[in-house]
């Protein structure tokens, strides 16, 4: 194969907008044209809203929807994921930084720029370096367990707005005693426009659309119409701000948002920022990735087409980067507005470009009339927004399903609520690693006879089978590593000591994949030990690949009695005229279990 | 099963002394006293030279070798483990206490203590609850190479007392620099009796035992000869030290001791003391533990003794307790002094007992001889039990057998001796977790197809088989659990799009013993998915446990396709008419693999 074969396939697979730009045609432009309208109608009110939920200036999130759908467009897999601003990043920025500097400071943007670029550097070197991987030591539960808790955290955390009080914290209890502490402040102009918006986001959910298609509309018009909604209440409460003087009544508005195109920043290089915002960087990256794949495989494989995991850690990474670059904070692909994107017939990335270029409309046009737009109304729009976050039926699923499961989310829910983000997610992720370890570190290791008439060998529990009490027949049913190394020692000295007739004790390899090195000294210790008892040991059926790894090292030499190629075998050589010893009677516990 | 039936076995569990106690005869108490005097002697240079190297007065390493014995000789199972002070613990607790305190003031005294009481407290703890398995996740070779760069550590800190200077440091580069820049005042006084000591020390090891031989001494009597070496060299250092008046040619010491029983100390309470101990106190925990365990359980076998890991838990659990509670500091079972008790016959825990009062007797009538024994001296008995742990044939046995052992050790040593102990230890076991989640993270999954003329299906990459290309049959050889969930949707995934005839997917499930809820979300995903491309999921020979807890939730109704008893079944249903499509030739690279 020449280097000019290897180009341009090596090329479109970095830049998958080769791949699809060389097949772009009228079609698919009108397509993205009519997707990208909608959903910059979408992400205006939201981009300001998450903006917000991170404790950042307004237009920050107006520039996190531009230049990062540039670059995912350019470097991303998927047709349709739409990247931006999301609630639970925004949450997760505001922990972060909230810990390092003051809201409304300019360390406090600058912090959160560079949180943007140290994820987007992470998330390009994942990528690089085929890590993705790493993603998967998240279990799905404690995913949603996180998902559910900060959703919670994200709602409560809006009360303030609605209420027209100052509030903080980014635990549950803290946030809770803030609210009840600033309670007696509360503006009654505010609530009145945040439970209305958010009464009238509920209805334009649940009621709009049904009532639009009774009184005789297209379905497709109905739909986009009903996706209006937040635009709709940010336009009638901006009006009453204007036209009741709401401002002077106590309602805090957006107040003053620069117009014009992203600003170019630049992250900070300071050291000590950059150690303190290593962990929540990480942590960022991969939540936001695992958020953005899921989205964006289940959108591809309704159109059977294909995202490559590796390849989309190099488009978020990018997002990031440029997010830093330009004014913006950590981005990732969105559910909602993915899912908006989809249905509204986006055909490719171009759709990304076209919403990017429909937002810097507005950050140049629109910006003069948000002066008047009260914060409880984007507050209304992110509780609307977060409220279908919030599912704990992953606690009656898993509870239904596997009691280790349900460990690691009630977990990973308690402490994101009580201890914040960053501690609640890395105790699911410690947790579930150290619940599968402790799994495997105990394996099935069953007594095994032979099934008379046959040359197999099945438990002595569950089945009738001839054994022989001079030697003990033991199948483990797991591969052998550093974390059941001992414990296959343990029990096998317990079964020997004091079971004075045991000459041999033959070990049935057939469900073991691996013997890493500690599994190996276990071994020879083992065998050792055992020789020092008058016992000796044998493998039976050890695999190819094993057996070759055990050829290099000095066991097999070592070993005091020997390999046999099947179980059968093995038995054959070490009884002379085997008997039916034990006849097992099926025990029904062990059956059932 | 009465009250009175159970309780003499369940207070022998937790008292084993009851055990041993009940059938203690004179036999037996004669060898424990001959065993008990050898230790005695070996024990008391041993504990003044852990002393100092742990930063401490040299009386508290007497004192941690007398009521910590007690303790183990009551609650513990092992009948020849010897605990007091060791090398590997003594240096771990200076690296721990010495980040909080200066040595040689009160505090750093206290901390020790408090580091002895909590490490016995969360001994105790792990093995009240059973926690035991804690310690199977330290790899073999991360042990290996833990011990063998906390030797070289230990061996250059005592550089400092031979060369006579003074120098500080628990890493590598710190004890190097500090050494080097302290050298243009080396003591020549001190080389001599610090080199002297050493090669004497060596000599005993390896040539003194063969010349009492050769002169005619009987060979038992030759082996305690040979023991009494260490306390050999400090005799004649101390007498040259008193008659030279070295003391005023700088040679460093040990000065008072203050004789007399062991005082009653009470551990510290303060709460940032604990926070910052927590750490240091689990890995010193851990790490004596295994140790302790690990000797144990080798000189157990000799004699076909079993010992109980969790009891040892509680055994050593109490023995720091008791140190904490003595003047003492951490304890373990140590690997040389267990041996030579063994070795000398001692038969049961009495010989530790009487250990403690041979020198308690030590303590109450030789400190004051001690005042003119050189550091040096004791500098030379550490440097000489050391130089026997370090051993870095690890790195070339792990070289050989496995590559993820061995950048695990590598790792292991290089954090160890630039970063200190704590880290060290903690990254090799985080390092060969991830390393072992790696590889199940990554599951082998075979195509497999019908072998002709049986009803068995393999790989088709080894076998000639008859495949369908309507029908994808897979074998996933691995549970499925998070960290692999991901891992199968997307090599399905991948499989299915672009491969337009696929109208069916059968997993065989033969190698699956579980399925946790992050699979069972991938199944649901992968279903979901596959019914939306039109491909029916099917699955064969899924095991009873498994099955059962899927029936539990509501995976089977949504599954498109069905579950088949064998995957047998499941051809003949889904195919009309198998013909040879693919007759895969056998893949030189895969069979060897």
């Amino acid at each position: 194969m020449s280097l000019k074969d290897i180009r341009p396939h090596t090329l479109s697979r970095y830049l998958p907008i080769l791949d699809w730009g060389r097949r772009y045609d009228t079609g698919a432009l009108a397509s993205d044209l009519v997707a990208a309208m909608i959903v910059t109608i979408m992400l205006v009110p939201q981009s300001l809203a998450y903006a917000l939920l991170a404790g950042l200036p307004p237009e920050m999130g107006l520039y996190a929807s531009i230049v990062p759908l540039l670059a995912y467009a350019i470097f991303g897999t998927s047709r349709v994921l739409a990247v931006g601003p999301v609630a639970v990043v925004s949450l997760m920025t505001a922990a972060s930084v909230g810990n390092l500097a003051l809201q409304g400071t300019g360390e406090y943007i600058l912090a959160a720029i560079t949180l943007a670029f140290m994820s987007g550097l992470m998330l390009l070197a994942m990528g690089l370096f085929k890590l993705g991987f790493l993603a998967n030591f998240l279990s799905h539960p404690v995913i949603a367990g996180f998902i559910t808790a900060t959703g919670l955290l994200i709602a409560l955390s809006q009360l303030k707005h609605i209420l027209g009080i100052d509030a903080s914290g980014h635990t549950l209890p803290d946030l809770a005693r803030s609210l009840i502490e600033h309670l007696p402040l509360a503006n009654l102009p505010s609530i009145v426009i945040g439970v209305g918006a958010t009464l009238f986001l509920f209805w334009v959910r649940s009621g709009l659309k049904p009532l639009l298609l009774r009184i005789g509309l297209k379905p497709r018009l109905a739909d986009v119409l009903a996706k209006t909604g937040p635009v709709a209440a940010v336009a009638l409460t901006t009006l009453a701000a204007w036209g009741l003087h709401l401002g002077d009544r106590g309602v805090a508005l957006v107040g003053v948002v620069p117009g014009g195109l992203p600003p170019l920043t630049v992250p900070s290089f300071d050291l000590d920022l950059w150690t303190s915002l290593a962990g929540p960087a990480l942590l960022i990256s991969i939540i936001g990735f695992v958020e953005s794949v899921s989205v964006a495989q289940t959108l591809a494989a309704k159109r059977r087409q294909r995202i490559v995991p590796d390849q989309e850690l190099v488009g978020l990474g990018a997002s990031n980067i440029a997010s830093a670059m330009s004014g913006g904070y950590p981005v990732t692909g969105g559910f909602a507005r993915s899912v908006v994107n989809f249905d509204a017939g986006a055909e490719s990335p171009a759709a990304g470009a076209f919403t990017a270029i429909g937002i810097t409309l507005a950050a140049l046009a629109l910006t003069p009339l948000l002066f008047f737009l009260p914060k409880a109304t984007l507050a209304a729009t992110i509780i609307v927004a977060v409220l279908s976050l919030i599912d704990f039926s992953i606690l009656k699923r898993s509870w239904a399903y596997s009691k280790a499961d349900f460990f690691a989310v009630v977990t990973t829910v308690l402490l994101t609520l009580g201890l914040g983000v960053s501690i609640g997610i890395s105790a699911g992720v410690l947790l579930s690693v150290l619940l599968y370890l402790h799994k495997t570190s105990r394996p099935h290791i069953a007594d095994v006879g032979l099934v008379p008439g046959t040359q197999h060998f099945r438990n002595v529990k569950r089945h009738k089978v001839i054994t022989d009490p001079r030697v003990l027949s033991l199948r483990v049913d797991e591969s052998l590593y550093f974390a059941n190394a001992r414990f296959l020692e343990n029990h096998l000295f317990e079964r020997v000591v004091g079971n004075a007739p045991i000459k041999h004790v033959v070990l049935l390899c057939s469900a073991i994949n691996e013997i890493d090195l500690s599994a190996l000294e276990s071994l020879e210790a083992i065998n050792h030990r055992l020789a020092s008892m008058g016992v000796k040991l044998h493998l039976s059926e050890v695999k190819g690949p094993v057996l070759d790894r055990l050829q290099r090292s000095d066991f097999l030499d070592a070993l005091s009695g020997q390999v046999f190629l099947s179980h059968f075998e093995a038995i054959e050589a070490l009884t002379e005229k085997p008997g039916v010893i034990s006849a097992g009677r099926p025990d029904p516990a062990e059956l059932a279990s």
